[in-house]
């Protein structure tokens, strides 16, 4: 499979995505990231279910974020594209974080970071990752990332 | 207790709540709707945690809303304060629907409306409204709601 | 152009969609209603900058919603696809509405709908619609909308 | 003026803050710190439309945020009462930062922390903070911050 097809995803700046200043309200960077996130497991392979909670089926390891932040360089503006190239790395067994480099027609406009911890959804203790998300993070080391601009 | 203290509700539009045409985005409206119906009940003195799950304690019946609709009168901006009139209604044993009265230094700005159905949360059946709810929906019939303007 | 290239939309329910019910929170959907009215515009081919203000760059005509509602039929989980089918329709000169039909792996979910008003975003006064949105509405009458289920 | 009354805040977390594994939805906490900023300004005196552009009244300086960040101590559910103190500071006369120490029954649950600079709302260039801004800094800075917990 082509990397890009699970680390290059792209969307579009949608009006409810702005605030009275006419751009992009910031914390709606950290939805995309996560909405990123979500989207690049899905198109590896994973299915949702795996690693969210529905109704009826809670994984027992849960991915709680435990840091995240972001760094915006230019405004953006309603129907703007974005490209995301995301570069999720392991820090240890129970950890890995996902930095997500934003550009639009070719020029770098925001980046977005996230840190997840696996712990047991009963008793919230630290756990080891999940085999699939073990999968996801080796095959995106494998390819170094993606260099979209 | 005095009705207004359950019944009347204040917020103010935040700049998080606008879109780059100045005004609120209009699916804030019923964010704004379902968040007064909680402050309601819990100034009523119903807790959180009777009507609403959090991880390790699930209320036997949900309340899932099965329809909503709202009308936007004038344009909001950040900074307008808004009262807010709650006028709840039981249609039958298992369904009630409120209708949310928004005003602006005493103008009407918009309305709101959500119906809500009681299910239990395993089968997703129809059962019988939890008691606190009915309690409160008893207590704000008495009250015939609040005249806000 | 095939219809469906721009009235029938796809998006998949994600995490921050849901609430501690395990489902989705119900305004979203009326966010996923804008996002796919935007969307079946930009298909169509009118960019984002002729119908919505950009930093710089405001249309003289603003198409406010002025009603709007929902209904749910089914409850939706992370990770679920969805299939939106757009039904515009032009009401007068200076508004029209959209019916929005979600279904899921062929079953219908929900149902979404908006009203939306051309006013001059100066003195808030009633106008015409805009040509480009007066090409979308004719365009997809002709087409009687489309069948998704 | 007690400092109390614009750099402690309270809010509770509500049903809509929360996402399907039980607890608020991570980019929330984001939305809250700026609610909880434009509350403070609000509080100590400054009207919303000094700072924040409406319909017809756009400040010449916009204060865009150019960095923020999270840390989450512990889950956050549906009917969490929190208190909020806010730490502003001037960096430079452009530049100003503010954390955000997120407590509730006096354990801390969460911080945030925003970086926000003073560009002209035409040109997009660097410029001095406004009056109203400062003044709400240096009577920030002189009481120390509070200590909630």
């Amino acid at each position: 499979m082509n990397p890009e097809s699970w680390l290059l995803l792209c969307r579009t700046v949608r009006f409810g995505d702005t605030d009275a200043a006419g751009v992009m309200h910031f914390p709606q960077l950290l939805h995309w990231c996560h909405e990123a996130y979500e989207e690049s497991l899905e198109r590896f392979g994973i299915p949702a279910a795996e690693v969210f909670p529905r109704p009826g089926s809670k994984p027992a390891i849960a991915l709680p974020i435990v840091h995240c932040s972001a760094d915006f360089y230019k405004p953006l503006a309603c129907g703007d594209p974005l490209a995301i190239a995301l570069e999720p790395r392991r820090l240890d067994p129970s950890c890995f974080e996902i930095t997500y480099r934003f550009s639009s027609d070719g020029t770098a406009v925001a980046q977005g970071f996230t840190r997840h911890l696996a712990i047991s959804t009963g008793e919230r203790e630290r756990r080891e990752l999940p085999g699939a998300i073990n999968r996801w993070l080796e095959a995106s080391a494998l390819k170094g990332g993606v260099q979209p601009l």
